[in-house]
């Protein structure tokens, strides 16, 4: 184990610091905190547990935090109906609609909705122009899953500018956001997917491996050229015991809580890339607490602009 | 010289013969034919002539092709205006601005004339919505140089899937739609500009090479890999002696004719790449014409979705 671990739960908490003052100061000015509205459209335990943290966080920095449910059986046109009416909210700078939608909604739901929400209170960075205004490095809400690695990056030092990049996952909320950003700092950077022919030595180019492919432990040792920084985006939950030993050695206190508990939350990279690479986020710790924080960063964000175009 | 020309001119002509049957289909059934609107704004000489060539393969693919001239000295509300009366044409489908506007505008006046213009007649493919669209794989209209390229690919069977590409170069116009589009497409995608070090290097990774930096000759044999396909974007005028004579040897009809004329125009690939490369696309006579041709498919294609969203 050589790896300096980069904590992003101890940056998630100084961000948080800095934002909470910033807050109380945008309260007193405009005479009301920046407003979250977070839609909730049925039942589903790991979005009841995301949506908590968010409000949490939101209210906790002095934001009005608001939870807008709907029913499961709620119709397309009544989660429309409720997007418009915070579009139109004056006390409401940011609407977050969890993911993901109840099946009953049909498979264009999810595009339907994201679309529905005014581009300067989507606090996702999800809408096309956003995503437009990212690519074409102006101002932006951006997807803050990407946008908190970039802060993670350059809280801690790493270099960014002239270094290769790698970034394994080519989703619209995180492997091509992470790329253009980082393409954005400089770096010269490479996308690859389930089509990469010989991912181990592209990956293995990289300074900088940003993995994002939802498969736990995917990236090994072999992956990781000595020395590089490595992100681990994955959040996979592993309920296998033969996954759980070929991740961790025997004794290990993971294993012996997997053992206890019967599943453990595990990143796309391997603890063994721990003794190659210069650098690491661990998983639960990582990126996890960061997109949260920058959901907090771009509501405050949104609410600036909101504010400051009004008075104009 | 070993390298296959992929014939850019053959491929554009053939393309605008497919184009002519549907665009004379639409007119027939919709009473009037697709409409293209050029905005020109004062005098520059080269703009001239690009929108010359323009406006003639709209009028020749049967198109109703219309110069939208403002003089010089028109204010930025003048163009704005301009544009908005083209938003509202009925008899328009398609308004492009022709770049570059002049200076006298202002700095940030090509982003408000082309943020100005309706995301579904935006035939350049400009507007955050279309970018963002686009990045997300969603129908949008494209921008017209990387589309061109990827028709050109596909139809000189060139597989794409599985292959690494490399694109010099980040504009929003070329670098950056073209890394989306290849990587739409499966290929594993890099992307390369001023800040890369060992340039040569990251290029002789890649099966496509695309490039668009603008400088006359800068690819050499050095940057290309065996029996890769090289993309040629760049249209640089020499008119320096020293730099025509580095990029063809004494004798070659090229450089008579520099010797002749005082000017060249030369792609960012040295000729020499031909003894290397598997295919090239030649300067002139390679992007460059697919590039307008892809204007009048997204004319075509911006007319359809109007007049069927119309019709329903």
């Amino acid at each position: 184990m050589s790896a300096r671990l980069l904590d992003g739960q101890a940056l998630a908490v100084r961000l948080q610091q800095e934002i909470t003052p910033q807050v109380a100061q945008f309260t007193a000015r405009y005479g009301r905190p920046p407003g979250l509205a977070i839609v909730l459209v049925g039942q589903n335990p790991a979005s009841e547990v995301y949506v908590r943290n968010k409000l949490k966080a939101g209210s906790g920095v002095g934001f009005r935090a608001d939870l807008e449910r709907l029913p499961e059986a709620a119709s397309l046109g009544d989660v429309l109906a409720l997007v418009e009416r915070l579009n139109r909210s004056e006390a409401h700078d940011g609407i977050l609609v969890q993911a993901p939608l109840p099946k009953g909604l049909g498979g264009d739901a999810a595009a339907r909705v994201f679309d529905a929400i005014a581009p300067e209170k989507d606090v996702d960075g999800f809408t096309p122009t956003n995503v437009g205004l990212m690519v074409q490095g102006r101002p932006a809400l951006v997807a803050c899953t990407p946008s908190g690695i970039i802060e993670l990056l350059v809280r801690e030092g790493i270099q960014i500018a002239g270094r290769r990049a790698c970034v394994v996952g080519r989703s619209d909320i995180v492997g091509k956001p992470m790329a253009l950003l980082l393409l954005q700092r400089d770096a010269t950077v490479t996308v690859c997917h389930s089509k990469t022919p010989d991912l181990p030595g592209v990956c293995r180019e990289a300074d900088i491996l940003v993995a994002a492919v939802g498969r736990a432990g995917l990236m090994t040792r072999s992956f990781v050229k000595p020395g590089a920084t490595v992100i681990d985006v994955g959040m996979n939950r592993v309920t296998d015991a033969a996954v759980a030993r070929a991740l961790f050695p025997a004794g290990h206190p993971r294993l012996a809580r997997f053992q206890e508990r019967g599943s453990l939350l595990v990143g796309d990279v391997h603890p063994d890339v721990a003794d190659v690479a210069g650098a690491l986020t661990p998983v639960p710790g990582g990126v996890g607490p960061l997109t949260v924080t920058m959901l907090m960063m771009n509501t405050l964000r949104a609410a600036r602009a909101r504010a400051e175009g009004a008075r104009t």
